[in-house]
């Protein structure tokens, strides 16, 4: 166990949960399903026991450095690492595996965004402990894929060879083939079909997997960052930073590496999952009253309501009549009211 | 127009707009409809011209004395009176007409509620200016009678003797008598006649005319505050009022004078007027958009919604979608979205 790390990336800005979520303070920083908890302190929850608190990561943009320190104070203040500026997960990920591979070049490492929830963490942790088991032992990139429980059109799929084990005692398959965000039909297809997963976005591999991997299939990258290599922890690593991170290709994990390498595997797992990225998804995973109210605040007072979400925190009060079927979420005085069917629009309204 | 004086009552809690109004900040002291002046100050404007300020008077809640100072500055700070609780309309009258007989024994009085709109003022003036007239003549009792644009079940109403105008300059009637707020079918009934016409609240008399009518149908609160009369404008008022306030019979003047006494008279008025008592009054004092829409506040975007009502202040940004017949009203942190349809209901939810 010594040797996992774990890396939370953390630089997204939530605008879909506004004014809930701000560019201030995004939604992984809020505790959005109302538990006591934030989103990435439930992230680093869920890791516990399986990666030391000396190996966890955080990468995150300059402005939320200190939200993350406040949050987290159990990861150490130099495993922080600013973004000058948002350059998609590939530079992210390339800056933190070479710092890994200097602090230690057998490092096995598992990559999780911060604002995923997953309420069973003891399933999550046998199959977060397995898969990482089996990236130190092989040349692997393994995936966690989520068995799909309906068609749905916001994530996007792996395809699974499910014709035979690449392990011996895990449930690792070889990966077939990413899919992009498909059509109701498409998606359909999908969920029927045992070899079709959801696409969680974590990633696990040993540090020189992914550098390897780095330097083949995303060379400009990889030197960029490979050329710093004398200057991570020293003071001049952040002024370094600064300097070449705007030249980054912005770029995603699963592009740049994800659908050229070689040996991708993919560990499904049945384990309750959600990006929390609608209100929608939201709804679902916050206790209910008996009319499908998910209401997340001390003070919330329904009457002939139906199938909403409210989200107002703190002991403010608020009475809400005769709605069905929306959303009403209000922060430091801003406010949003809107249809459930609509909230994709609501990045358009503010 | 040296006799004439103006009380202001602001002692009201406005429950029904919560949480735009709430006890610390009743809806006189508000700027409901978004035009930069509160609702006291509004009607203390509407008399400029008609009372000279010196005489103004405000009587209210000792919790709004400093409100009342900050908002009307041109009010003297000894016209300011605190009640030390809450005992109707009928004490706070009594109270104030022996204060303003010890200053002024021939003054002319118009009393007012502080929460009234009247958007035509040169009009309101007019017609209080020719009723202090008549009731500086004369020793009647003078209403203010508004003519019914709709049958309204949510205004109390005055029958009017319009066989012959009891003056020769002025179209002033004697009253037959005060009619309750009635069912629809009542209310569609008077809207039919000449002759009813809703009673705004605002009284015209003399102040010996009103001293005596208390002393004769209200001997035991005129005679609490008659004895009081040695103390006025001396530091042991304050003192004495506190004393004496709760042993005072709880009732309004309509019931303590109005419906005994002999001369009572009522001005019709054909202006707009309304007491602003309920969302629905207030999203048809408003501009509103092409949608039947009154929005007050700087910053509200209403998207897919018609005929609704969103209150909140300042340059927070409010989103609201897919509402049709709503108020929508954010204060404080404090949030009310409920059907117009139902907002009888609205002082039960809180």
């Amino acid at each position: 166990m010594d040797n996992n790390h774990l890396v939370i990336m953390a630089g997204g800005i939530g605008s879909r949960f506004w004014p809930i979520s701000s560019e201030q303070k995004p939604k992984q920083f809020l505790d959005l399903i109302g538990c006591g908890r934030s989103l990435i302190q439930l992230t680093l929850d869920r890791f516990k026991g399986v990666v030391p608190m000396e190996n966890v990561w955080v990468v995150t943009s300059a402005d939320y450095v200190d939200i993350v320190k406040e949050q987290l104070p159990e990861v150490p203040a130099g495993n922080i690492l600013s973004e000058p500026c948002r350059r998609n997960t590939a530079p992210c990920i390339c800056y933190v595996s070479w710092k890994i591979k200097k602090r230690n070049p057998k490092a096995c490492v598992v990559v999780t965004p911060a604002d995923h929830l997953v309420p069973d963490t003891e399933a999550f942790r046998k199959v977060a402990s397995g898969a990482m088991e089996f990236a130190a032992e092989t040349d692997g990139i393994v995936t966690l894929g989520i068995k799909p429980t309906r068609p749905e059109t916001g994530y996007g799929y792996i395809k699974a060879d499910m014709s035979y084990p690449s392990s011996r005692k895990l449930n690792i398959f070889r990966v077939d083939g990413f899919k992009e965000k498909p059509s109701l039909e498409v998606a359909q297809e999908y969920t029927r079909s045992p070899n079709y997963l959801w696409n969680s976005g974590i990633f696990i591999w040993s540090v020189s997997t992914i550098v390897n991997a780095f330097r083949v299939y995303s060379p400009g990258i990889s030197s960029l960052f490979e050329k710093l290599l004398p200057v991570y922890d020293t003071p001049a690593e952040q002024q370094e930073i600064d300097r070449i991170y705007p030249e980054c290709e912005s770029i995603s994990v699963d592009y740049a590496i994800m659908e050229k390498a070689e040996e991708i595997f993919v560990h499904p797992a049945s384990f309750a999952w959600t990006d929390l990225g609608t209100w929608t998804s939201l709804r679902e995973q916050v206790q209910q009253d008996q009319y499908h109210n998910a209401c997340i605040g001390d003070n919330i007072h329904m009457f002939d309501s139906y199938n909403s979400v409210v989200h107002v925190y703190g002991k403010k009060r608020v009475v809400i009549q005769g709605l069905d079927g929306y959303v009403v979420a209000e922060n430091d005085g801003e406010l949003l009211v809107c249809k459930l069917s609509e909230e994709q629009r609501i990045k358009l309204f503010h």
